[in-house]
């Protein structure tokens, strides 16, 4: 697959995004040079999609690192500490977030004793090393997921969870890219994805831009396909999975597992090991982020509710493990029951040494 | 419940509708004088709803009678044949729009030894009286109807089934309405039912109207709804009922069958009589209005889909009759199977002479 665009980089001393608002009309990247500015990016989804956000948060690290003005790792630390705070308050579901603020955290921490330009520039060299890893990890995930596709598919999925969702290549997208890859013709069915409308604004954008045929249909369209057999397997990404396998992942996510599971159609999970959170038990201690209701309220300028009703806008549900019939990582396929397979996986998981 | 709105109405030798494409931002009102131009309001939806459809139609052949120039009835009812033709063809999945018309037609064919300025003056009389008896159907029909509704419901409704959907009071809404009459405690989650938002803009706005308490949510949130408790029954109105219960509806409502089965929450499907259609077996008879891709890639003039790209619209979808827990008409509330219950309700259908 080709990589026309960048999701999040280092240039220039500042962290460079491209802006995922405008998509589709506009592509146009942002240069965010605090923590501040990359904080409203994460928030009001400039950035979006659980590796991504992660990604960017072990970016905006670096940034303070790079521009901090800090004479001993003592006060530097207090930075690195005051902006993670910052950062993990910007979202609450994807546990990546945390992941990758621990991550760089925990490299740095372990180069205390260099002198503080050193410091510096090891930081920036991490942050790369992450996204490029984070690439590498998608590209993993694609060769062990694209065996459940079987040429002639038609995969319905939800939101975005492909390259603009991760550092690049994307996961449930991913497997798809890679199954094609491996000569498989297969279709795309994106669902829009309200409110924010993900999936018709950026799965069509990107998948287009990769050449692969893709189909838009509003959300509430699936059911309906699916009962005339188009769609022969569901995919979808994830923002974090319990250690029993339950998925939060995007608003919509259980609704499409229940109709697939009632049409017998396979529904998978896709994600980097890092949106797994094994220090929780199941889908039900998952904070579920509630965003304003604007976005329900408002498409644009255009007001679509009247003004003074009650609107709901949960961000995320949660899928039961029961419903899904696989969870792919980069460490291989799991299958049902997952618990165990979660749990194996996670000892095959060692960082490599970054820098 | 007040009803400080009028749907469609005879006002000064014109028809006269409420635009519903402007609500809820604007409450306007179309003046027609033309069937172009009540052709053009059926298309695009300044009047939409089944039953809405079916007494609009109604009106439709009214308007022609009363400008007609004709002087012998052999030419009026070439006019009416004409006329009849172009509305028939506006919509094809509602099948109100026939059986208003063919009513129309057969109450007009009964005068056709009356002076021409007679038959004029009926044919808006006739118009006015099925208009009323749609509503005093409603009436009809949520009095059979609200005894499915408990004191503390959480009723989720789909699309607009309301008073905006028929000439007055509505057939789902309908049934809230007189539940609430009764003194029960209801609440109402409307889902905004892309593409056209009809529950946003239009079941909000006449809930609101009526001050009945909704919440809306987008469509992909009911299934985390009923996962968690918050939805006790689903009602939704019917554009097409088979002989077997099979029921076309608005796009969604199947997906939404589906769910609350999986839930155990009751589905109700809720029409007036009209909307049966004894002539078709099965769901997979009914024809299925496929409309305008500019629907799902604009909202307003806001492009959300890349363009180039593939995008569905069917606007209804047909809900298998071993979903639906009960269908409600003016003849009282039938239990599945319904093929016998339906078929006995149209025994009881009489048409009471209108003029």
């Amino acid at each position: 697959m080709s990589k026309a665009f960048t999701i999040v980089d280092w240039q220039d001393n500042a962290v460079v995004i491209l802006d995922q608002r405008r998509l589709p009309t506009e592509e146009t990247y942002l240069r965010l040079t605090s923590v501040a500015e990359m904080a409203d990016a994460i928030t009001t989804l400039a950035v979006r999609g659980a590796p991504a956000i992660g990604v960017t948060a072990v970016f905006g690290i670096a940034l303070v690192v790079s521009r901090s003005l800090a004479f001993d790792f003592k006060t530097l630390w207090t930075e690195i500490e005051s902006a993670a705070k910052v950062l993990q308050a910007t979202r609450p579901t994807a546990v990546n977030l945390t992941w990758g603020l621990d991550r760089m955290k925990s490299a740095l921490r372990d180069l205390q004793d260099l002198p503080i330009l050193e410091i510096k520039s090891r930081a920036v060299r991490i942050a790369i090393a992450i996204k490029d890893e984070d690439i590498a990890t998608n590209r993993k995930i694609g060769a062990h997921g694209q065996v459940l596709l079987q040429d002639g598919d038609t995969v319905l999925t939800h939101c975005n969870a492909g390259a603009l969702a991760t550092a690049g290549y994307g996961t449930a997208l991913g497997v798809i890219y890679t199954a094609i890859e491996n000569g498989k013709t297969i279709r795309v069915i994106a669902d829009e994805t309200r409110p924010l409308l993900q999936g018709a604004r950026l799965t069509a954008w990107e998948l287009k831009k990769n050449g692969v045929p893709v189909t838009v249909i509003t959300d509430n369209m699936a059911a309906s396909l699916m009962q005339a057999g188009h769609i022969t397997k569901v995919i979808v990404g994830a923002d974090r999975i319990a250690a029993n396998g339950d998925t939060a992942n995007k608003i919509g996510t259980y609704g499409l597992a229940v109709l697939a599971q009632y049409h017998k159609i396979p529904f998978y999970v896709v994600a980097p090991f890092s949106t797994v959170d094994l220090t929780i038990a199941t889908g039900q201690s998952i904070p579920i982020e509630e965003r304003g209701i604007t976005e329900v309220s408002h498409i644009g300028s255009q007001h679509i509710v009247p003004s003074g009703i009650a609107i709901r806008n949960p961000a995320f549900d949660v899928t039961p493990s029961r419903l899904i019939s696989a969870i792919v990582t980069e460490h291989g396929v799991i299958a049902p029951p997952f618990a165990n397979g979660l749990s194996v996986a996670v000892h095959n998981t060692t960082h490599k040494k970054l820098a």
